[in-house]
């Protein structure tokens, strides 16, 4: 191990900026002031977040290459959920002078895979000395010339809403799990090859962690890996929601919160579909054994955040692949504010806030 | 005052995202996933950098405002050392639960001040829970189609060194002043007018602190004010360099750490001129004479970080307004390596590196 200490700044960049692939449209990378991007088109779409120890993740629950991947993926579906690619991110790392160089060289491996994945290059970072870790990505990517960025202020009653994951909820288990201070027996058991949402499925079909054959891993290994680095589809973002998704965001705080987001922008009421979530709640039942104290799974289907999928509204018939009906949109009742509504009971205050 | 604790995140969004102003090109400013902002062209440049409370600043010897006005300038100047004009910029704050409303609001005036001074708009963020408050700022801002991001490596023999600022080492002085103890008294002596280097300057009729009356303000109260938000012209950056300028970047880490990466990315020497850099340790040694353990203020001239002012490599006959000569560009002599040198002697070690 080699603390970043004994390395000068220059010397711990070295170590890692070599491996960050440069994409085509890379015109600077690394090293100078700034990086120098030809992005697809002028109409720049940027989004910003920070991972912080302690908060949003435990050193010993989690491994430092998913550190980078969540980091990546919280800001690059950002990007996707207003319809645009994203291109490239800059990091901005802020460590203890005793953290190991090679813990850095994991989040920065992490955050290269998941970004590569969707086609973005890291472009540019900094690192700077702190009492915490923390790790600030911010991602960009461009929109098309006459393509409207799709706000959350667009659903309409009648339309469909719909969401581009096979199974939410699944972070909120792992993380309920991490707080029951099973993280790190459940992570150590996980095979090191990187990838963190394999568990003990069978194969690697898809990149959101859902086996072909399998399904999503549902064992108490795999939503920790969940959680440690959630792995949504969010390509769909740009490749089938500009000209169909009325609205969008990702589910970044729980179903409630950011389905309320949509409505009250939108003026609607988000009416889930209790048949179609409980397979949800059921699949994560097992997971909610497990603990000493009893959870109803339905708390993580509808106030889990950090699942980063994409939640959408269409007109009725362009559902496209890659998302499932999960409610529909109307008209509020007389007296009824905007907000989501399962069987009547309206949730717009679950789910997570940094602060309350 | 408020602690954000008893705010919601989007209570505490509704108090400071209306003071941020939108430039004409931004398409979609803060509140949803992602900011869409149309840049003059496709070429992006950016970068990304932290300021951490206890690292980076100390609550107690600063204001809130010049937190913001630190976080900004110094991407801004980045982007502006690469010849462009910063357009817009994201941040990401985290903050200990009990932190004031309105130390958050501060910061994020003095943020969206500076941004503005150089047209550019404050178009999104995020605000997450930590120990210790730490700001994030990316800035972006767009190369013309055609115009070469101005680099580190293109220094030539016979070409001079300049530098955009009238005095350096102003920061380093006022650093030690804090380190010394003194940075809570001598910030409490300033008014609160919300300018950092107005000291006890009679006029204000420039925006780096410069009054055209009696020049740089070198009162104690000013060079603190100066460390705490160092105020550089960036501007010629995208006015009058490109084209022009050779090699550029900010001074971040000093005169010879910077001048240090012209040097070796251009395989020159850059040779310093003692007459005129006398002048600015000359300046500086009222303030050198108040600490207990007299240093010699040619340590902040050479070594001192964090004034974000241009430093650049211009061929004879070229230097714009607004920078000065300090040196100029030479063949390294046989076996010498590339570096900075004044009066013979290698200057590289000096100044400033996060960890070692």
């Amino acid at each position: 191990m080699t603390r970043i200490e004994h390395l000068t700044e220059s010397g711990l960049l070295a170590r890692i900026t070599p491996g960050l692939a440069q994409g085509s449209d890379v015109e600077l990378g690394p090293g100078d002031d700034a990086a120098v991007v030809r992005m697809a088109s002028p109409r720049l779409v940027i989004t910003t977040d920070t991972l912080t120890e302690g908060h949003d993740f435990l050193l010993r629950a989690t491994r430092p290459e998913w550190i980078g991947r969540k980091a990546a993926v919280q800001n690059l579906a950002d990007v996707a959920a207003m319809g645009a690619r994203p291109q490239a991110v800059v990091v901005s790392v802020s460590a203890p002078r005793e953290t190991s160089s090679e813990l850095l060289e994991g989040i920065s491996r992490g955050l290269d895979d998941r970004c590569a994945r969707e086609g973005a290059s890291v472009v540019g970072g900094d690192l700077g000395a702190a009492d915490a870790l923390s790790i600030t990505v911010t991602a960009v990517g461009a929109l098309p010339e006459g393509q409207a960025p799709i706000r959350r202020d667009g659903a309409r009653p009648g339309q469909v809403l719909a969401l581009g994951s096979p199974l939410i909820g699944r972070s909120a288990a792992g993380l309920a799990l991490v707080l029951a201070g099973r993280g790190e027996e459940l992570v150590g058991r996980i095979s090191a090859d990187g990838s963190p949402a394999d568990g003990d499925s069978a194969d690697e079909d898809s990149a959101d962690g859902t086996s072909r054959a399998t399904g999503p891993d549902m064992t108490p290994e795999g939503l920790v890996a969940w959680h440690d680095a959630p792995d949504p589809e969010i390509a769909p973002g740009w490749t089938v929601c500009p000209g169909r998704a009325r609205a969008m965001l990702d589910v970044s705080d729980g179903l409630a919160r950011d389905g309320g987001r949509i409505a009250r922008a939108s003026g609607v009421v988000l009416d889930l579909d209790r048949a179609v979530l409980a397979a949800d709640a059921a699949a994560l039942a097992p997971a909610a054994d497990l603990l000493a104290e009893r959870t109803d799974p339905w708390h993580w289907v509808l106030g889990g955040g950090e699942e980063h999928a994409l939640l959408a509204a269409f007109e009725e018939g362009e559902v496209p692949p890659g998302f499932r009906r999960i409610g529909r949109v109307r008209v509020p009742a007389p007296g009824e504010e905007s907000g989501v509504v399962l069987d009547g009971t309206v949730l717009s205050d679950l789910g997570f806030d940094h602060f309350g």
